[in-house]
């Protein structure tokens, strides 16, 4: 019954000036206290602690008014590197950071299988972590941990377990075989928790107790935030609204069924959209980001097409409607878009759809929620991803209790 | 952030001891422990905390083979009254439990407006508390509580705040008045709440530790628990699961919108679905109670008939496919469906919406989950009413840190 020891809310005080002296850059004891709502005299224990860590250091010291110049702290970056990376459909993206979550490089490996195996799966993320590590000059030895986003669609035939969640299973094996690859401390989690994360510490989530984060790709789906939490849910798969139904019987989508979220806001669904529209249309045939791309551009353009008002007019529909019934269901604080498709076409979307968010309003419930574009941007996957395996090493060296589902 | 400090954990350890021990009748410290994972240590200290509250008392000895006989402890139902008030669209129960939650008399007061105002729920409401108190000839002092099951459907002409969500607005009025008129402590709550409670104390939700709670009734919603606790939401709206879409633009629901869930697993959209099957049917005109009843006893007679086959089918693909959406996004451990529909109609409807459901169930995330009829009968709203004014109480004498949004 998520019962919580005294030594959790310890380690969730730790996690909190971590957090706090992430988002600020640099900071005082003071201000840490103000900002976690710490005592001063908790806040100098734990910064105590996680200088013992090497992981917060020095930054100088400001002199306020009269008194005694301050020491001003900062999260010591140079403590190790940290790798995020977010397994997509058609690539392995591996991002080095520090242990400041500052970016250090980036490398991407393409996976061309549309159905990838769990042995290329692995073969690639492995691929993209010896060539993040080579290029950006980094020893294994200075790897504080690794996190890996691993999305639901890794075919089934090398499943070592075909009755337990398809999720679940292929992870495992995934997780199993880069155990032996890879000598990093690892976390796997699905994109949808990466994302959150991310929204959690670096974006709306810093200010919000409840948000439901909802990312707009290729594929659809919502990480969602309860008192700061992420609802992970009973078999790990909470947030897969991209498969709510939309449509009863409507449009097939790929998971095999009909009319989900994701065959109308995903991006090959707004695309289908614009060829029931006009078949013929330029941006009927090109591909995915292009044709997102296309959309945002053109509707920005004097004079504009009314195929592209049409469609965004639609996808405003559709979204709004969709993302009443996580506001209906879930009654967050916060709802914020994320995802290339969000960050492309911005507010151009956003607006129409708040305006379908507010019609749709049951009872009240949406009235006053918010409704945004994410600011974390570039790769909230992998953000996400290393911020947890942060996390992770945090535990392994007794800072933290976060426990992982599937850590190694 | 959702802090909890020691205080809330010591709280949450005796409220778990009496949650125990009313769900068992009669138990040990040692079974208490067992069951609570608590020391006997902790149990023993906390029965002591009841005792003194008159809370729990003995229930004889049991002799446990050679040993010394050990003392059986029970609930003190005697410690006092509690009310659990369920407001309905067309009636107001007020049920009268003892402090073991039993019950002990039970009123129904009809209320005939289809829109009640503000002063009409008020004046019914303080008419069943009146005459079920007298009725069981109980004396207001000894009533440690009321609870009162508000939902969202009070006119808004007297609102005092037609900006803020409807719920809350018009619920705080009811409640200021009802405070005038009843000299008793006073908790309101949301009926979803309330069923969520009632499930958690006394029926699922003993032992599961995620679910959802789905009411089928005239009106449709879900409570949701999580980790053991009620999901309230940011404007305490969580769980309005009626009101998302199953059909987009389908049919028109009574909130005003279209497709909504409830217009189609509701009692009166079921009638619906038939009359759109066979507009002549003899039940197709029917009072809602008498028509569900009528399609219970039809299909479980020999022979049958084809119309009511077809609505049964027809619901529980409507109702697997928005159970599924709530699976999908929550991902529970556990689904029960409650309210006098589901009563009614029970395993008839509870089997092929299985069915359904497994069929919908997306990347394998409902494959495990649990579906059934609760076993939380009678009157859950009410039940989990007085549930509340009992947490409520034990909040007042120092037993419970339960902080209920919306008491006086």
């Amino acid at each position: 019954m998520g019962k919580r020891s005294s030594r959790d809310i310890r380690s969730e005080s730790r996690l909190d000036v971590l957090h706090a002296l992430l988002s600020a850059g640099t900071s005082t004891r003071g201000e840490l206290a103000q900002v976690t709502g710490l005592s001063i005299a908790t806040v100098a224990t734990i910064v105590q602690e996680l200088r013992g860590e090497g992981l917060v250091a020095d930054a100088g010291s400001s002199a306020l008014g009269a008194g005694r110049p301050t020491t001003m702290l900062r999260v010591n970056g140079d403590r190790g590197r940290i790798l995020g990376i977010d397994v997509a459909e058609t690539y392995v993206r591996a991002i080095v950071f520090d242990a400041a979550l500052e970016q250090v490089g980036s490398v991407e490996v393409p996976m061309d299988e549309s159905l990838p195996s769990v042995g290329s799966v692995t073969e690639s993320i492995v691929r993209a972590v010896d060539t993040a590590l080579s290029e950006t000059g980094v020893d294994r030895a200075h790897v504080l941990g690794a996190g890996v986003a691993l999305p639901g669609l890794i075919s089934a035939e090398e499943s070592a377990d075909a009755v337990a969640p398809r999720w679940a299973a292929r992870n495992v094996e995934v997780l199993h075989r880069l155990r032996e690859r890879i000598g990093l401390p690892l976390v796997v989690e699905n994109p949808l928790k990466a994302i959150a994360t991310a929204e959690l510490w670096f974006g709306r989530g810093r200010t919000a107790s409840s948000m439901v984060i909802a990312n707009l790709g290729t594929g659809v789906g919502a990480g969602i935030v309860l008192e700061g939490k992420i609802l992970r849910g009973a078999t790990h798969s909470a947030g897969e609204w991209g498969h709510a139904v939309l449509v009863l019987d409507g449009r097939s989508c790929r998971c095999g069924r009909l009319g989900c979220v994701e065959a109308y806001v995903g991006a090959p669904g707004i695309q289908q959209t614009l060829r029931e529209i006009a078949p013929d249309h330029e941006l009927a045939r090109v591909p995915q980001r292009e044709f997102i791309d296309g959309l945002a551009r053109t509707h920005r353009e004097s004079g504009g097409d009314p195929v592209v008002e049409e469609v965004l007019e639609r996808t405003a529909h559709y979204l709004g409607v969709a993302l009443g019934d996580l506001a209906s269901i879930i009654d967050p604080e916060v709802m914020m878009l994320t995802g290339w498709t969000a960050w492309a076409l911005g507010d151009d979307l956003v607006d129409p759809t708040k305006a379908e968010l507010q019609r749709r309003a049951p009872a009240g419930a949406t009235t006053g929620v918010e409704l945004g574009v994410s600011t974390v941007r570039g790769s909230s996957v992998a953000i996400g991803m290393a911020t947890l395996a942060f996390e992770r090493f945090l535990g392994d060296v007794g800072l933290s209790t976060t426990r992982l589902p599937l850590a190694l």
